[in-house]
């Protein structure tokens, strides 16, 4: 616990913006950001980067979460008399806001009864959240993204789950993308996870264990001014935990301090192969989060276009 | 009925990109007008289109359809046994796919006992619309966005419900935005309603009647192939309807006939501040659909980039 | 609020059934008083006190409260390849616990921190009620149950919204219904009030304003032992409150104090017109909560046999 | 499929009440037979046959089937402005209607595209079951219920998953009982396989195999005039199938021919070790479904009193 309060401390952007600020490091993304991104539609190809919301999705019922509950509240129903005319369907859904391919957003963690920049916990309730809420973000999040491919640098098909990756391992991607991740980027982490599992179908295997971050690579995303970071696992860091006693340390700093919005289960496959291809490792990224308000994350589509 | 029955076959895009096609017009968004999407973002400005998803929301319970329902599954909950440590905020959603800003999928509208492309209306079950669905447009929708600003043409702060747009309408605009609306572009057609339901807050103004499209206005688009089209007004087209034995008459042949993915409930009134005061009319457009399986429809947040 | 503490102290059953009790006055409910009930089962004529469960009901939104959302999960699904075999239909429901016809458990309410019986309102989470939950009174509610009617005493088809029933009202009720209210039984309190809203469906008129029990009545209620108490009115006691900086002091010392289980919407008009008909105005009750762990309310169908 | 026509024919009740009737076996509890049911109140002792409705219930997701989610939709949140006033708790669910103990109503089941007495499948829509639904029976089902312990009977804890209950072993439990089973009693049939879920919480082994009736028994409680039939296995009948080509024979007959309300997960353990202590198998049973318009099914909480 020492050595995150001490991480915490480094990496803290609390007032960084303001007092009032509910954005964090997607402050980062400035218009020159964004011109940047736009350049990096070259070849108009799109990638779809979000995993299916279904009963079939990934979820095993901990802390609650279950998979989608997608229902039809309308087949072939009919507006006037005419049986020739317009007829419709129409459908619902139950979810959890964070069953797939999610955002983090700032109000989902906290720890010594503070949110990012300093809110107190009384501030979310019932209600929802009144400060850091995901509908808080609704310009963002697109940006230059940068996939940083562990798992093929690596040169295995998944990181084997437990494994720590270390800043060490990040610097080996990023060269390997022949960028260098600048103020604004999101950064896109590939493990191989994911892969596993659409292949497998095992979601205790996928959601019990997982290679990830350990928590050394806080202060590394902190000095690149990574605007967002996600990846293809459902929690970023590592499962089982560096410190068996301290879960979640990563996300303790991440959110809370930095105030790092964190996409999980991202399905970056398709985008990671056709980076290899053509050893273009930056692209457009877009993944707006839906303004639910007072929510805490947000089910996404994430485009990549390069 | 006759007079729809000459413009559906008009405008018919069956069997143009296969007997197996569930894209409809987003098959005119190539490479190279994703490429054209990606020059025009210049400033960097972001624009969300997105409403907000809350009980606050414009749904009246028609067809029955409610504004969302966030409720809080976990407040401050705690993993491990250190006060001091990790805590968290998790949240559900249960909502219609249409209850906000939404895109209309393809399998949401059919008449004759058929959707789009000929698939037989059996294809939409209570399991779903294994045809058509919005799943099945995961990388879209990202392309050229270009906003007719039809209130701003003639001068008004919303066109009076129950007022037809009509093709000329539609050339004015599209002059005013000094652009040639090309194969692929999206394109958002702003009406004003949306504004005075956010100043107002009469729902049963807001969904009940509104401004709209004309049957006319579907050659006009389907001369120009466009990719999508979305608005300010929960349906796009005019209501009460032209004929009132006839209900929803754009709907059928846009949707089922030229296979037109809708979006609705589009707020354009900031993006087009800024269109009138630096006269650019053209933006990248990117709103991609939650990869609901099986879904009709799926709520969203775009977003313009300027 | 010294009046109402007063009152507090007066009917306060804390301790009574020991430190752990989560029943309150349900205790009353001896195997004694179930044998009473089963005498009053005379004529073998059932009668539903129910409202259905539906879009169309008559919550109005507010405090989050919305009506029923009913949805086929499946229509006409097969189980096996024969075309002539089993086929069936699934169903789901989305409501709040409190929606309609539905009891008001003893972990609804609390004031000055504490719940019945001197529980912490920390007992109350993200997870649900830890103490007084619902699913504690998983063996009531079947008690002989008395209808107290009311609108009949007053010969009025609803006493007027605002009407504060007080003590003398109920005496007359009482003796009018031929019956000395003894330890155990259930009062069913009729005003008429749900009557006029099932003639003229005003959700905002049924909701916002009713007659009802001015909060001298939990001495009365308290002196006889009852064990719990239901009306055909949303929340039992008057709106507007007697003292309008004073909401809900009904609910405060009933539930709170005296630990008693309220039953609201009941829709008592068949049967008050079989009492007023035959003179008996008791019957065995019987309204078994579904056991939801950790809820606060139950919806019900409660049941009268005469 | 030729003998189950056969027992079909024999047992069909269609027309027998009217060609409008929606109640079925139901219709077996006249008054007579309601008073018969209070005089099983001998003394006082009641007995809650349902189940928790919690995350943790028996479902496994099969056919969609998820277990209940209960969520808070206010945790202490205050009216008025005195802190030291009322504050309160709500709460919603959402849920599948045969999650656990529950009413298969007669709109549950098809074939031959016929519902009971003789309705279209086509009354089944996305709006709900127009015919035979659940809120039709509003008033029941409370009558004598009789318990047959056939576990106890074969001196077994549980009869195996896929042991055939035939019509000798309902005789034996029957004669064990020292009742005759008369028109219009509800029969709760015990085989132990809850007993043995509620020990292990093997979901699998409890809803993929279970002991149950053999359809030759349909003739058997159709002679009797049983007016409603329950059983803690989570389908009464016995799976796997006895023919593997015809899955749910009983439920066929039995709901779509005879209209006979069938009850599944019903919690038997406690009240057959008072049957058995005492030697009294018969008792005044009460279980009132919700009125949910147009619901194929609801959830239950059932009682029995002796």
């Amino acid at each position: 616990m020492e050595k995150l309060r001490a991480i915490a401390r480094q990496v803290s952007n609390w007032g960084r913006w303001g007092a009032d600020d509910e954005l964090g490091t997607l402050n980062f993304i400035t218009p020159e950001v964004v011109q940047r991104a736009g350049r990096c539609i070259r070849r108009g190809a799109v990638f779809s980067l979000g995993l299916r919301f279904e009963a079939g999705g990934p979820q095993i019922g901990s802390v609650g979460r279950v998979n989608p509950i997608h229902l039809m509240s309308a087949i072939d129903a009919g507006v006037g008399s005419d049986p020739q005319g317009f007829r419709y369907n129409d459908d619902f859904i139950t979810m959890p806001l964070q069953c797939a391919t999610q955002w983090d957003g700032l109000a989902h963690v906290q720890y010594g009864g503070q949110l990012y920049n300093g809110y107190p916990i009384s501030s979310v309730t019932s209600a929802g959240a009144s400060r850091n809420s995901i509908d808080k973000i609704g310009t963002g999040v697109i940006s230059r993204g940068v996939l940083l491919d562990v798992a093929r640098v690596k040169r295995v098909a998944r990181l084997a789950p437990g494994v720590v990756i270390t800043p060490a391992d990040l610097d080996a991607a990023e060269r390997q993308s022949g960028l260098a991740i600048g103020s604004g980027d999101v950064v896109l982490l590939r493990t191989g996870h994911l892969g596993v599992f659409k292949q497998d179908g095992d979601r205790q295997g996928y959601m019990t264990k997982e290679p990830g971050l350990g928590v050394d690579c806080a202060p590394w995303l902190h000095a690149r001014e990574v605007a967002a970071l996600a990846a293809d696992t459902m929690a970023i860091e590592v499962i089982p935990f560096e410190d068996p006693k301290l879960p979640l340390p990563f996300h303790m700093v991440a959110i809370r301090d930095m105030g790092l919005t964190l996409g999980e289960m991202f399905d970056l496959d398709e985008l990671a192969e056709d980076c290899a291809r053509d050893g273009v490792y930056d692209f457009l990224f877009c993944a707006p989060p839906l303004k639910i308000t007072g929510a805490v994350g947000s089910p996404l589509n994430p485009l990549a276009v390069k």
